[in-house]
């Protein structure tokens, strides 16, 4: 299962922080009830246009991965969830609803895995 | 722009290899136009079932990132390529099938970004 999310109207101060974005890639593994097999890996990238710059983030589950890349300046962040087994998508999006205070969400949830899959899109308001 | 690629019938020497998936994530940025914040991180997994083991594989790119999870018993391997510009995903997707030789790719398309964005979905018979 892939839980892909795009949260328009983010809370700044969680976007900007390295530290913050560190310690959620750090915990947030085990309390879906996934098992991170390395470190996460965080980096602030400044590019040619300076309102773009953001934090990058990055942790390794068994065959899965989070990653988060956030846009501070325009309170925008994309974060993907990918698991090889299933997990409650529902339960994940409104603990990150609560994390970055999203205004709203573009969801995409893909049933990726070892048979054929489909795409489920939904455009949600955050409550 | 978000490929996500899941490739069956692919290469198992290629799917076994860390020192090849490494390999690949460290030129293939570069080769599709992207810029590497940080060397890729690559581990070999073995899980519960132990015809699920296979390798894991991530690179960041700016604001952006390449992921690769292997499971060579059953000659199958998830792709994502995500980045904050634009990329020629054809080109993406040929250069991906010369490396692994799929038989049979399932494809989705998803334009994130800073406006609200689209899907496409598709079934590619490799040819």
């Amino acid at each position: 299962m892939h839980l892909i999310i795009d949260g328009y109207g983010a809370n700044r101060k969680m976007l900007e922080s390295e530290d913050m974005i560190y310690d959620l890639l750090d915990r947030y593994p085990s309390q879906i009830g996934m098992t991170k097999v390395a470190p996460p890996q965080v980096f602030k990238y400044v590019g040619s246009k300076p309102e773009d710059w953001g934090i990058s983030g990055f942790v390794l589950i068994a065959e899965s991965h989070i990653s988060i890349h956030t846009f501070p300046d325009r309170c925008y962040v994309n974060i993907d969830i990918f698991s090889c087994k299933d997990f409650d998508s529902e339960y994940a999006i409104q603990e990150l609803k609560a994390i970055f205070e999203f205004d709203e969400i573009q969801k995409y949830l893909l049933n990726r895995g070892l048979e054929y899959s489909n795409v489920e899109v939904a455009d949600l308001k955050a409550t």
